[in-house]
């Protein structure tokens, strides 16, 4: 016997979803936790709904599901595909995010639920209730259209054509307001310049502060940014980026020379005094990877991560969950940095 | 210029809310932080729909905006009345629960909107917009139907008629699974009572475990218990209930005579170890009130509630909240109490 659940559910199709028919798409769901799950069941697929209720481990790993579930339910004979939000804690929350579809299967529609409705309905079919939903989406792709990276700079004193780049997207997921992925981001950064300048600090380098546009569908905007400038990437001394929500700074992740590590680590201890002093490997951001690419020193700034994929891709992605304490360490840490970076007598070395 | 929100609001209509028109209420927007703000401006409040944004101190004072707001706004002239939703935190999590009217004031639609959205409309007004909202709710409150208490026990083994009694209520809001309000209190006092069961464990007194009805909607399962059990009042030696959601437990809250303190704080020793020993003063729940007032000595049991608001009322108090381990200690420590005081040679003085 099929019951059908009595309720709408919080959902949020997932960016290059397709919209179902106007009458929606109504069958039984079958649930996965893995991948291998559904290779192994593949046969029990068609004609049915997906549901991926892979829990959190960490994002690179449980976005995958968002990523290319769409891909593997289709494969399978799937009607539609949904997930688990990614994501450690919910409210009843669903997130969404980007997607891919292959060309050589169909592109069948792929959304987000809840971590509590995920476990509702998996729990559910565990104890041997088939599950049907009738899924509905008005989801649709519109042209593309132009936007503009936004770029204001503090000209060096001495060596203005060398470059300290530091920024964040200014796009975010239209639910919410983008105020951790990555509002905070823009604005610490440009807070971190709007200072030097109030303070009347000029320093020897060119300090350039740019929101980045459309990150979240493509990276367009660090990409433009790439080729729009590629005449002077070889004098971008330093890339610098704040796109983990702002919370309480560590410090920077970094990718460059060990030349150029061991002057930052120096640099960074002026920050040990607010507890913002670690330099860890691996730095960068989404927007400054295309400079990074070719050769670019690259550096992402460190906060507690603890709460930032609570809200990340959220319709509670607002403002009030920045706290102004931790905005204004966070714009400390990328002031000092660049700052120290730009005015420097030598050039950070490749 | 008033600038129409171009969104729906995430928004739960409040226990007792009459139902809007059909076409629903399009009004201005007043926003108060508090009833004297109110008072003092209650001429601009005509025709319009009063906001309450009180951000949330405790439950005790915050709730009155919840329970008298309607009546406040209704007196000022008010068409209808919002709440920010009654917590510490939010998701865009709109939060339910009950209200009141008054005999001599219109009864207005009452509403609760999220922490975000109040906070999105109070800056948007402190900046001189002006906020139209346009409200529908579908709210209505049905006739009475029949409902029952849940009453299990284990007959005592030398004094069958004296009653140790413990539970929580089963009824909860009609968002969510009511897991933390109050299915969770309800099967920690089961459990308990069960595993003295399963361990053929049988006290000198009876321990008699209910899941009240009607909790939230008027306390009508903790009156009829009273009123139905009249004869045996005298003979209840302990009442206990979980209702503040189960979490890491602390130990107890406790009303009753100095000599029956001194007894179970030298009960509570036993909790020490699972640092479930202490003994706090005003112990009780709304269940047990009804018979605490008759002279009943009452007992409630204390968790961690750092979180206990963050689902109280939403769509969000799942099962899923509850952490196994916190749910074990909880069970015990309701089962050493219980068991104690039911089995002890002397009677629980009053």
């Amino acid at each position: 016997m099929i019951r059908p659940l009595a309720r709408s559910l919080p959902m949020l199709a997932l960016g290059g979803s397709i919209g179902t028919p106007p009458e929606g798409i109504r069958a039984e769901v079958m649930v996965v936790s893995t991948f291998d799950e559904l290779s192994e069941r593949a046969d029990e697929a068609r004609g049915r709904i997906v549901l991926f209720d892979a829990p959190f481990t960490n994002y690179g790993r449980t976005v995958q599901y968002r990523m290319q579930g769409a891909i593997a339910a289709a494969r399978a004979g799937a009607v539609a595909s949904i997930i688990r939000s990614v994501t450690p804690y919910s409210q009843q929350t669903p997130h969404t995010g980007t997607m891919a579809y292959a060309d050589d299967v169909r592109r069948i529609p792929h959304a987000a639920i809840t971590v509590e409705d995920a476990e509702f309905i998996h729990r559910a079919i565990d104890r041997g209730e088939r599950v049907e939903l009738h899924l509905r989406m008005e989801a649709k792709t519109l042209p593309d259209t132009w936007s503009r990276n936004v770029v204001a700079e503090l000209v060096g004193s001495e060596f203005p054509n060398e470059i300290v780049v530091l920024g964040g997207h200014i796009d975010s997921w239209d639910v919410g307001q983008g105020a951790m992925d990555d509002a905070g981001g823009v604005v610490v950064a440009w807070e971190a310049v709007r200072l030097m300048k109030e303070l009347g600090l000029r320093p020897r380098r060119t300090v350039r502060v740019v929101g980045w546009t459309n990150e979240e569908n493509g990276l367009r905007g660090g990409n433009g940014y790439r080729d729009q400038h590629m005449d002077e990437v070889d004098d971008h001394v330093l890339a610098m980026e704040s796109d983990g929500g702002v919370f309480k700074p560590a410090g920077f992740g970094f990718t460059g020379s060990d030349a150029a590590r061991a002057m930052v680590e120096d640099i960074a201890t002026l920050l040990d005094r607010i507890e913002a002093g670690a330099m860890g490997p691996g730095g960068g951001g989404a927007d400054i990877g295309p400079i990074m690419q070719l050769g670019v020193p690259g550096m992402g700034l460190r906060v507690d991560g603890t709460r930032y994929f609570w809200y990340h891709h959220t319709a509670s992605d607002t403002i009030d969950k920045l706290d102004p304490h931790e905005v204004a360490l966070s714009v400390a840490t990328m002031a000092v940095m660049a700052y120290v970076v730009a005015d420097m007598p030598e050039r950070l070395p490749r």
